[in-house]
């Protein structure tokens, strides 16, 4: 690791082998952008002198293009690293206690991909139980949707337990209420920062240019809602009232030391999906319920990459748009442990987790906080830190089933 | 219907009664917000002095609220019908072929819902030929999804011809290609002004607080992408590639005349989803294939109301803001030449239509042109207009299967 002036604390994965972006408000001032160096926000607008950072959302300075991210980080790095810089920069730095920290950027349009098979397969052996557990496009293509870019949410924002209709297999007919499987999802979101054109298609070796950096993300799911609403257009309400986002986006040229191959690929990938270099990501994501351990799912398992994930979005010619964000979908691994829902976890309510103090755990209760944290491997060989994506869950207030 | 000192022709349905809103340029100017009238266009920022007009978008004054939406269409209304008033509001009209038309508002989030029961049951027909046509949860809920907001695209706008992954019920693989059976869909969309705060649903008595106005639809769609691509997580790339909006946004408040009850909704919708007024909307739509009207869809037999959709996308506390757009799904009615997809009008592609010439048509071919217009009744008895939403198919750039 490069050594900085800044005290930082190696293991906890801020050094400048790092340097995350975020949206920031120093004390009674408006939100900004800043990197992250240690326990300390540097404000980008006031060391750079740039104005494209004295705004509320990475969006300007994401249109930039990569050259200028390039750019941009090489001079962070100067300054944070040579001592001389130390007494113009030390005032634009904020201790990270006494910040608010708030949505990086402002979502265009919100895409969940699918892309674990032991996610896919566990979801197939579940809810299709007479039939092969991935459906016969899964390894051609990855899967994927539109989800609510509106309801998309800053890390910390708290999550009202949704109401809906649902129907569990044996009933009648479908009850009002509160959902009663309500479900995390683990996953890892990518930031788009140049837009495309209108019927333009982005190859995989461009995902660089397009991609600027990646971030973690709850996808809070109403397991029982979705399951009554998802046939035949996909999941809507089960989803659309909250996805919760990091609030650290680590550029990709952080991520060096972590590229990986995805597994290997069988059938082949058709041409569009081949990717020239591999984009797979060696991410080692860890679930907290309550303060506790309950999983720690493996990305560099993921079936398809995210380079892969963005030539498919735009084969079609779909235009991209700067702020456009796309996660993975659940990230699960193979081994006891790693699965990234809670669904998978205790198999649809079926075997619950045993939290500390003896309680056990199906769905989530009113009160339970997640949080979702991960690591990469960083090029000295220590590890980088993602930060958490964390929500405590409110009660709902529809009135229940009448 | 009011009379207006412009020369308006009744017939043409754009007369002082309906006054819609659209984003267009004068020669040489920057787009800016004016409101259609006869064959002119009022220019709002020059006629009532307020610079929320003078914006390339309708969102700034769709977000003043319905208060503000009332008292401009009476002060338009007023310009318009008195005499007193034509010296110096003239300058401010522009003659619609000197204009250029752009894209009304910015979209927020797209919604596409399903909402006809015939279309719903046809395509169940088509694609599960072994089951009930329609699916268990069809008449409990509005069945929608979310769509590509960044593809969204005004009227006129050419539509390339998407590649993507296809694969035929009898063959082995999937290949690679340009569709070939790109198919439109005629579409009535309900355009947000007001949004709504996260965990608030909106009921439907809230829904013209809300819901600014209507515009017409086309959300063209590759059928052989989406039937490979669709489950379990619904319609993506099959979509995604565009969908074309018409240039003028009719406000709620010139469809007093046109509203009429859903059809008898069996079983009785939820609490959350029952309308204390009827909300349906007796639009008459009319789509045209290279100049040759294939079908007359009518509105008013959608099974659900704009007022039910809009309560159920938010019953779950999803938020809404200003630009969201949600559409009806196909229009599609039980006669004879009333659906509005090639894929019901030609079963398939097992019927063909006869264009004029002689020619069959069963999906569209490059250099087809498709128009969606509509009217509604007016409150003198007479006719609204809303334009159409047109677009031309321009051929495939990718490579064909390798």
């Amino acid at each position: 690791m490069s050594t900085t002036w800044v005290p930082v604390v190696a293991e906890a994965g801020f050094g400048v082998d790092n340097l995350p972006y975020g949206v920031f408000s120093p004390q009674g001032q408006a939100p900004r952008v800043g990197v992250r160096i240690g326990d300390h926000v540097l404000d980008l607008a006031d060391a750079l002198g740039d104005e494209v950072f004295a705004r509320p959302s990475l969006n300007p300075f994401l249109e930039t293009g990569r050259a200028r991210w390039s750019e941009v980080r090489a001079r962070i790095r100067e300054l944070l690293t040579d001592e001389s810089h130390r007494q113009v920069v030390e005032p634009a730095l904020h201790p990270l206690e006494r910040v608010g920290l708030h949505m990086p950027f402002a979502v265009a349009d919100f895409v969940d991909f699918y892309a674990s098979e032991e996610h896919a397969s566990n979801l197939g052996r579940m809810f299709r139980p007479d039939t092969e557990p991935l459906l016969p496009n899964w390894k051609h293509l990855p899967v994927g949707y539109h989800g609510r870019a509106g309801t998309v949410v800053p890390s910390g924002t708290p999550i009202a337990r949704p109401c809906g209709q649902r129907k569990a297999p044996g009933e009648e007919s479908p009850t009002f209420g509160p959902s009663t499987k309500l479900d995390i999802e683990a996953e890892v979101g990518f930031v788009v920062g140049t837009g495309s054109r209108l019927g333009q298609p982005v190859p995989p070796k461009d995902f660089a240019e397009h991609v600027f950096g990646v971030c973690l993300v709850n996808d809070w799911s109403a397991r029982d809602i979705q399951a009554w609403e998802y046939v035949p257009l996909g999941p809507f309400l089960g989803k659309s009232f909250a996805t919760s986002v990091s609030p650290w986006v680590v550029p990709l040229e952080a991520l060096a030391a972590a590229r990986v191959a995805t597994p290997a690929q069988d059938p082949e990938p058709m041409d569009y999906l081949t990717e020239s270099e591999p984009w797979g990501l060696d991410l080692q994501l860890e679930v907290e319920l309550n303060g506790q351990v309950v999983s720690r799912p493996p990305y560099a398992g993921m079936y398809w990459s995210p380079a892969q994930m963005l030539a498919h979005m735009t084969v079609n010619g779909a235009s991209l748009r700067t702020g456009d964000l796309y996660a993975s979908g659940t990230v699960s691994g193979e081994a006891a442990g790693t699965r990234g829902s809670l669904i998978e976890l205790t198999w649809n309510g079926t075997e619950p987790l045993q939290l500390s103090g003896g309680q056990p755990r199906t769905f989530l209760a009113d009160g339970d906080t997640v949080s979702i944290s991960a690591t990469a491997p960083a090029e000295d060989g220590g590890r980088i830190g993602f930060g958490a994506v964390t929500g405590t869950i409110r009660a709902a207030e529809c009135e229940p089933a009448g």
